[in-house]
């Protein structure tokens, strides 16, 4: 006998499967037919104030946990998350929005219920434009084809899907469900698609000398970090990574030689990337504010690989049936040149001088001072601005311990990513680095960080306004209202 | 000689001569030029913590105001607000938003700029699902008439409409710029067509004994308040509002009978407004907040009118090309018949009574005292939940005396709308009603309010927990952390 589902039921117990204790959100009544149902089953739903603050908990509780989830009410939540997914869509997080709708029932009866904007496909129609799949599951017949759809887009891609459930199907029996297989990258590369390109990566390194990897975070998101520091030492070869990359391998590695990156780079750091003769890109997006300088002079030489998930590419061509994860592993395993040790940029060199207790407050002095203090458990969770171009020399002792927004570069991304870090990983302790604008944005969420007993650490780089911006084009639309972010303790507690 | 503009200056020029007097937003580096511009411009800009208050500030300026105005930056500003324009589309609020976006030339040179989703066109096509139009001003060719386009849809349909100006060509010079007409209503209904429906409508008047009007929102935003108040008075007809139209008409008028709606109403006013043998619905959106009951009744008797802007419906047909306000304007002004006086469930005698200094504090009593203090320059903005259902039979003052998001209900809409209404009509004094959950989501705002020297009355009903959901569904997932409200001044003064 196969067990009996709903909807509901087989929506929650597929996320389950995949991995999903904890789930970010606000009911609404469009909604709590499904969260009756959460509340019944061993996910545990946090409540959040806002629903943004919900997306960016579930957001770094993916980039820790491999899959976050947020549940919302329809329009009112979903179109309050847009900005959230859109950060998890920009930066490869996988994260599960599930959405409560207007019955089916009440599209006829009834066209003017609250909470719609245009129709009932509105919220549909905004969240195909960010996430990787967009399911309405709208018939019990094809609801198990349409959820495994959409959690394999998830799997594939790591970027954010959309299930939206009308609130009188959530508990429609579901019929004949299969046995859940978790899709698997393994499986799909093309076998020989994926020899030639390995073999060709080693064609390339044989004739370099001085290769260096620069890695990103899809090797976090598809949890390479071991195989990746596998790879780096068997070849001994010296590995930088983006500021979004930041330890994802540990920072105290003899091989690591630092952030690279136009606006955090250090200039010997650059040099030391622009001269290698080969650069194997892994896992990294070419944005703006990595500002990859090297490439086009790698390209030029013929001497680049750069794998993403979206595609394999090496020198000017591109392989289509080769995964990410297949070929990252395929290399780590394949035998491939081993390099002679050579002088490297040591990332020592750039310790931060700690203050004695008389130094000044700079942000250098407490930089340094923060520095000191890291641990194998410490997690910095760095905001945007200041915060996250100073935290980029950071020493952080392990992988996974550096979570920011550094990309999309949403303000007010990291209060409730401490929250979602604090449920994907009890044992760090998060370090928040945070300036005044962002904390504005979403500090007040840390009263659902005490309401479960976590102490992240928050600390507000008061620099009055919007600082990054001010270096660009200052005006006093940049002045920032100044709160006495001290006490915001006594409100919430 | 023709004046000199740019694309930006261009678009600021019309937006003053539409009325706007202040913006809200938060600048980004996308939209730096022109918030550049703005500050040269005689329209104020309101700095705001979130995007989403600046949304609701806007749109509340608008209810009061005739046209609101928001600016922000490309994804992380503009997909921040979202549900707030979303309201103002529901809702029909005339809220102009300007986002800035990556500089055409950017699209090839660049093409993974920060805060980009997935393409450039993402946010653009995000807003078209939740605007009456969504332009981007890429051309200096077509900028004036795209303009003009999406300001005339903005009078037009009172809803908000996207202007999105890529970073390079704020600057960019606009030739042969034309004098401005403001984009009027009168001239745009077919005139018989005007002519037959007034007739159409006096005919039904004229074999009705006891009629109704029922008036909207709409009244408010084509500030057709005066209108609505001279045709109650030719004819003698009692008058009820919707929820969302509440206080269209002065609520201590002699034919003002209260608000009328299954979650809200009086049972007595039900039962007048059903057994009306005409009923006149002017600006009324039927939703199930509130749940026009009586309609179906009314279609059955063939005694009903129905105008809003979308249509203007008869019994049932409907006329194409007669415009709502021009409908108002000449049931205003039209002969049409007078009827006796009858008695009608006066709203008075729904009067709260007023509570001692001894009472207890009763959601009851609160709003007893209330009821007793408000006068002509009281401003009630109810947020949604209890404070919403409570607020209904509140008898304010005066016209546009009460603001809420009644119909969308989209929590933590009040205090950004304080922070809006503050600066559309400075004379008023907003009181506040909100929930606790409503609070969590946006109550800091009050910062800005008092950065501007502001003093809203706000009151949190704090019944922890979301309430309205209780009733539905009861869970653990209600609950709502519980804060020292009465402390938040400490944080943000």
């Amino acid at each position: 006998m196969k067990p009996q589902h709903t909807i509901g039921s087989l929506l929650l117990a597929r996320l389950q499967q995949l991995g999903l204790h904890h789930i970010f959100g606000i009911p609404g009544d469009y909604v709590l037919t499904l969260y009756k149902l959460l509340e019944e089953s061993p996910i545990q739903h946090i409540g959040t104030t806002r629903e943004d603050s919900a997306g960016f908990a579930a957001d770094a509780y993916a980039r820790i946990h491999g899959i976050g989830g947020t549940c919302v009410t329809y329009c009112v939540g979903g179109l309050n998350i847009v900005n959230a997914i859109a950060c998890a869509y920009a930066e490869r997080s996988p994260v599960v929005l599930l959405s409560g709708s207007p019955g089916l029932g009440e599209h006829i009866t009834n066209p003017l219920l609250h909470h719609i904007v245009k129709d009932f496909s509105t919220q549909y129609e905004v969240f195909q434009h960010i996430t990787v799949a967009s399911v309405v599951l709208d018939d019990p017949l094809t609801a198990e084809r349409e959820i495994d759809r959409a959690l394999h887009a998830l799997m594939r891609y790591k970027r954010p899907v959309y299930i939206e459930i009308p609130r009188d199907l959530v508990l429609a029996p579901v019929e004949n469900v299969s046995a859940y297989v978790l899709p698997q990258a393994a499986s799909h590369s093309e076998p020989d698609a994926l020899k030639e390109a390995v073999a060709e990566v080693r064609g390339i390194l044989a004739q370099a000398e001085r290769p260096v990897i620069l890695a990103g975070a899809e090797i976090y998101r598809f949890r390479l970090q071991d195989v990746l520091t596998q790879l780096v030492e068997r070849m001994n070869v010296p590995i930088a990574t983006t500021l979004l990359g930041k330890s994802v391998i540990r920072e105290d590695h003899p091989l690591y030689v630092g952030v690279y990156g136009g606006l955090v780079g250090r200039e010997e750091l650059l040099q030391f990337v622009q001269e290698a003769d080969c650069l194997v890109m892994l896992g990294t997006m070419l944005t703006d504010v990595e500002d990859i300088q090297a490439h086009p002079t790698m390209l030029a030489a013929e001497r680049t690989i750069h794998a993403t998930a979206d595609a394999i590419t090496i020198k000017h061509h591109r392989y289509d049936h080769v995964w990410f994860e297949d070929f990252v592993k395929a290399l780590a395993t394949t035998p491939l040149p081993v390099f002679a040790s050579r002088p490297i940029p040591t990332w020592e060199q750039t310790a931060f001088t700690p203050p004695s207790s008389e130094s000044p407050v700079t942000l250098k002095n407490l930089f340094g001072h923060l520095d000191k203090i890291l641990d194998d458990k410490t997690l910095i969770i760095a905001d945007v601005g200041e915060s996250l171009f100073a935290s980029a020399d950071l020493h952080v002792h392990q992988s996974a311990e550096f979570l920011s927004p550094a990309y999309y570069t949403s303000m007010g991304f990291s209060i409730p990513a401490a929250l979602g870090a604090g449920f994907a990983d009890p044992s760090l302790r998060p370090i928040v680095l945070v300036g005044d604008g962002a904390f504005q944005m979403t500090g007040t969420e840390l009263a659902t960080c005490l309401h479960h007993g976590q102490a992240p650490i928050v600390l507000v780089l008061n620099n009055r306004g919007y600082s990054t911006e001010r270096e660009i084009l200052d005006g006093p639309f940049n002045d920032i209202h100044e709160w006495h972010y001290e006490k915001i303790g006594e409100v919430i507690v």
